[in-house]
């Protein structure tokens, strides 16, 4: 049985406010909690309408009718489980390699589309400014798919971090060279800017080595790829071998 | 002034049977209605909030109120012009260079991504099967930021227009060749399978050279990337210079 207070608690995890008052997050779908249970990420509670689910500690799970779980689901279609896990405290543990760094990303198909090459690429650390959209919206959680429990994602200062960041600091603009034919360091931090705007003027002046994607348009009508996209083609291209 | 009967056809326009018994499509926004205005597309009728917008054919121009854009518009926030335009009959007219084609795709936003990243990369014309979702959807149309006007979108039997097609046949599959050291030539059509079943079997047996991004993750436990962003990839290592 579900009580109202539940319900309540659940429906205010949309807002960030809410999650970081609560310090829990909602993950939906059998898969998806699987990939939680199975990482660093601490079960709160989980609700499911699959009696044969099971867990070690009884005490944390609930078997719940149809009717309730889509009181409580995000999901057009619920998905069988809805699990509540707590919110990580996150530090950036990982200064090698190749990280990437998010200027105010808005939405959040685009982070978790963005986690998700992170994780398909080996980047392990992602480096968000304070204001992009949290990882723990229930939007992103889904869009990761799993994704967020291999990926580090920290959020900061963007400026301050990057001031004391000894590689160098990469950021895709129009006018950049082209990132087919720049040098591109194993060790390093790619930026990627806010969706309507780009990188802001005060992260440009830390950029070291300025990149951008050809267009093979000749009429150069086309504005400009989607950040999501250019993240894509961006990695690949660090990663290519 | 707006009639009831105009907006029941537009609002009818959400649905691809009525798009194609009425042959006309929507397009919102000042920027978007530009493009097509600039384009070969045909204009039907534009309506506007904006009393200084024109056009040469002053019938076919209505100023209404914001208001009244807002009970026709798909968007959540209406922008200033929608327009219909008619929809095109669009053939197969370019056998050279590279080409792109889709098998059941059906996320209207996969496939708005899919036509910038052609534009991007002057790929100039798109082969859609039968059953992959509408470009003239109104979801398609915005996220394509205009590059529908410079794309040429043709739907047929994919299966039927692979069999006469005399270049490579690339299609992307988990266990194929890594597309960083395969062969990728200039002239060829490369293939994306739907977003959950990938590419049909029967079209799987055309191709003649499988390809696949390697993921760099050690535990190879993320399943797969995006449709549209391993087009991106895949685009961008194709044309890459």
């Amino acid at each position: 049985m579900l009580s109202k207070n539940n319900i309540k608690l659940i429906k205010s995890l949309e807002h960030k406010k809410y999650r970081n008052q609560q310090g829990l997050f909602v993950v939906e779908g059998v898969k998806n909690a699987q990939e939680f249970l199975n990482s660093a990420y601490e079960l709160s509670h989980l609700f499911t309408i699959d009696t044969n689910f099971s867990l070690d500690d009884t005490s944390k799970i609930s078997y719940i009718s149809y009717d309730e779980l889509k009181k409580i689901s995000f999901l057009k279609t619920p998905n069988v489980v809805l699990a509540l896990f707590k919110v990580p405290v996150k530090q950036c543990i990982i200064k090698d390699g190749l990280l990437v760094g998010l200027d105010s990303i808005n939405d959040p198909g685009n982070l978790g589309t963005i986690i998700r090459l992170c994780d398909w690429f080996g980047i392990q650390q992602l480096i968000c400014s304070d204001d992009t959209v949290d990882c723990y919206n229930q939007k992103v959680v889904q869009a990761t798919m799993g994704s967020l429990t291999r990926v580090n994602v920290v959020y900061t200062d963007l400026k301050e971090f990057l001031k004391t960041y000894q590689n160098p600091i990469y950021g895709t603009f129009m006018n950049g060279n082209s990132v087919y034919s720049s040098n591109l360091t194993s060790n390093g931090i790619v930026i990627m800017g806010n969706e309507a705007n780009g990188i802001s003027s005060e992260i440009e002046k830390l950029i070291s080595c300025k990149i951008s994607i050809p267009s093979y348009n000749d009429t150069h009508e086309t504005e400009s790829l989607n950040v999501a996209t250019a993240t894509a083609i961006v990695l690949s291209e660090f990663k290519r071998r």
